[in-house]
């Protein structure tokens, strides 16, 4: 709710408001804002004052009016063609809104939710965030271990080189043990650093694939793993993700149809389901990538919430055609960028290439230092406390979410909870956005991003009354008018 | 040459040297081993050890006899088909031998020249290196930045989320205000920050371009560009590169017949010639950007070595369709990783994007040190210093270089020299390796790669007469057995 304040109209309120949430594509172009009345119904206001902050918009050049249908989300890309190339194609697709949207709004999409997980405008836990909140990996062993590098000699010396290829010899003789741990049996050599999980996973698509090759991917599952394969140009064949792994039918359709030369998985705490792959489809699925020859990559990003003893696709195969790909930032600390992957000694030196072309090769400083981490047994301790943690948390979360209504369409576990909120999740978290809360509705998770009732919830952001009896307010009153 | 030890008998030692040159692709697969005869010769041994030592690379799977031909590098990946997909395309392209090649030897590729620089088997400096040595750069304000960044309290909290898409807002002031003094624009918020400036230029290139599409790059030019852009799957149009810029008619040419939409340079210090652009060729460039409408991305890796008062295209353009990328490699710490960009308004959001899909965030840890290193005016004294011992280097270096008979087809400046040697410099180079020398010879400042008789020496690294002597020896063998 807006509240007239000494400094700020109403009218610059709202129309600060939607010009943030345009600039951040919370509102992407060609979105609807809402009519002048229902703005001014959810808003509180008058619809003088809706009118004098679209008008704001418009003198802005963030939106226009087109006749009859109301004001809608300029493309500022397009607004600048006169001093930019002009066809640009658009790296990152944008989605058109959907034309059976029922009315104001439009989709979160999937490098806004990225950027909401680096919004600092507050400091409140994020329903929607994909990470631990700060408190709970405050770690005062990091930069005690950035202290521990620093002052000795070897760094020194090794920054001013630019440092071996495939990352810190210490820190990958420390993953090579971990991943053995796991029944991964990856060497020292077959392990690369990178800059995140996610800087790995792209590694291995660019190297693997060329733009227009068909990839694999389960659906639901993270966005932006659909928006970086698209931006690189290439075909998503989405795989339906069960309670015990993919979809085995549709993959062999795919197979004899398509010829996809790669397959991406999260076999343990899959995103966003929380499901962990069984044993049996893990064989199976293997013996399809036999038969037709594709590769898979195996994203472990939530390892460290997971019993080792969880199934991988890696442990079973041995890296003969899977790539192992891990990282830290769901564990200790997101702005570390440290991720890594193993893979089969034929494609070591082609993803290495690859790296090496795309960023030369990864700081030391962060290597080493959460070397010192693992080293000390400090990262495994924290990962105990945070599992019970979150065992605790996820009892809290789903109690208060079933009394908002919703229903856990996966079985509760991991960070994860997976839930049908019986309204329109894209509109809702418009409406929650007014409240300062950042959904992840389920659109975000689903290749053709299509609108849907189910959301992901963090189990470790979603402790607060306060969120769930605004989550039921706003829900409740979707309900209503709908009826 | 080959000498007697206890541990290693010779056919080992020379086994050994072939099979490390084949890991690190010195020698590339399809490249032809020496005859025995020659060989031998050059190693100073019997063509009997050759021989063993040849059939120990045949065990290892490392080469194969071809009947009459010879024993040549085995394509490993190939070798390996069994267990990984099959016809897969090669990410990076691996040049084929050209066939005009006299005899032994192949070319050294683009990723093996930036693995030669992470190189520790050796701690002399190497010619071929693009990087200054690291007594060049020792710098004690690293480590005491470090320390300083890790002791505050912001950056451990700053740890524990994503951190800013952008990069670190204090950093982007002071490159801002660093870009200021360069006669370059570029506020705040049109600035990112990458792994590098390698990351940088991959960033500009994923977005602004899609696979198939026409890319002008100076030649001769950066390998690791020309590499990077072919992986992407661009098509390259090389640009000739002149004393005071790149071939306007040409560059005319390719914009009637291919319509590139993007132009890649380097305008203060090419590498390898150490060219600068004028001011007119500026104009001119940016004319014609305008008329045929392309975007431009000029790097100034060697920023800091030049006087701020040096052309650049972005400085007249103000960021309208230039893309400003520069680093730190070349003068504080290569292995540090921070680059950056300055991009026009239109673009930024786009660029950010590709940068969030591919890394997410960058650790801001290296970003926040620097800063301190640049606020308290370390990174310009530095410099500064640098500066006065690349002058000195470079006089030595150019009297030594005339004195072994290059010829200097550019003004020696900046760090590089780019010098005719008379000889085959892919031959020269495979040759200068076995004493333990990497060069880098002009092929890989060619798209195409063809052999060259010239080379890029670092005028950093080639002030010892010991290099000169047995480069002379080298070369006048190569020149006498030509004769």
């Amino acid at each position: 709710m807006l509240t007239r304040t000494a400094s700020l109209t109403l009218t610059e309120q709202l129309a600060g408001r939607f010009a943030e949430r345009i600039r951040d594509q919370l509102l992407v172009p060609g979105a609807r804002l809402p009519s002048v009345r229902e703005c001014a119904r959810q808003h509180g206001v008058s619809p003088h004052t809706v009118v004098a902050a679209y008008d704001v918009l418009l003198a802005q050049g963030l939106v226009e009016a087109r006749r009859q249908r109301g004001f809608f989300v300029r493309d500022t890309q397009q607004k600048a063609a006169g001093a930019a190339p002009a066809g640009e194609r658009q790296a990152v697709p944008r989605p058109q809104v959907h034309a059976g949207l029922p009315a104001p709004g439009s989709r979160i999409h999937a490098t806004a939710l990225i950027r909401g997980m680096f919004h600092q405008s507050t400091a409140r836990p994020q329903p929607g965030s994909g990470v631990l909140p700060p408190d709970w990996i405050d770690l005062p062993a990091l930069p005690a271990a950035v202290r521990k590098v620093v002052n000795g000699s070897a760094w020194a010396q090794g920054a001013l080189i630019y440092g071996e290829p495939l990352g810190d010899a210490g820190l990958r003789a420390l993953l090579s043990h971990r991943l053995g741990a796991l029944q991964v049996t990856a060497p020292v050599e077959q392990i690369m650093t990178t800059v995140g999980a996610t800087h790995a996973l792209d590694i291995v698509s660019r190297t693997l694939l060329k733009a227009g090759d068909p990839v694999m991917v389960e659906e639901p599952g993270w966005s932006v793993e659909f928006a970086r394969l698209e931006a690189l140009g290439m075909r998503v064949l989405p795989v339906p993700r069960h309670p015990d792994g993919p979809d085995l039918e549709v993959m062999a359709r795919y197979c004899e149809t398509h010829a996809p030369r790669l397959f991406v998985s999260v076999s343990v705490f899959h995103n966003p389901t929380g499901y962990c792959l069984s044993p049996g489809s893990a064989h199976r699925v293997l013996q399809l990538a036999q038969q037709h020859d594709f590769h898979i990559v195996e994203d472990d990003t939530y390892s460290h919430l997971a019993p080792e003893h969880a199934t991988r696709l890696t442990a079973l195969d041995g890296l003969r055609r899977t790539i192992y790909v891990g990282g830290f930032a769901k564990i200790l600390a997101p702005n570390w960028r440290v991720g890594y992957l193993a893979a089969p000694v034929p494609l070591v030196e082609r993803l290495l290439d690859t790296k090496l072309l795309a960023t030369l090769t990864t700081p030391s400083l962060m290597e080493k230092a959460l070397a010192v981490c693992i080293e000390q047994g400090q990262l495994r301790r924290h990962a105990e406390r945070v599992r019970a943690r979150l065992d605790v948390a996820r009892s809290r979360s789903v109690k208060l979410a079933r009394a908002a209504g919703c229903r856990f369409v996966a079985e509760p576990a991991g960070l994860f909870g997976w839930v049908d909120t019986g309204v329109d999740t894209d509109l809702l978290a418009q409406r929650m956005l007014d409240g300062g809360w950042l959904l992840a509705p389920g659109a975000l998770f689903h290749a053709s991003r299509q609108p849907s009732t189910l959301m992901r919830i963090s189990f470790a952001t979603t402790q607060e009354a306060a969120f769930w009896d605004e989550f039921q307010r706003a829900r409740d009153d979707m309900l209503r008018r709908h009826a």
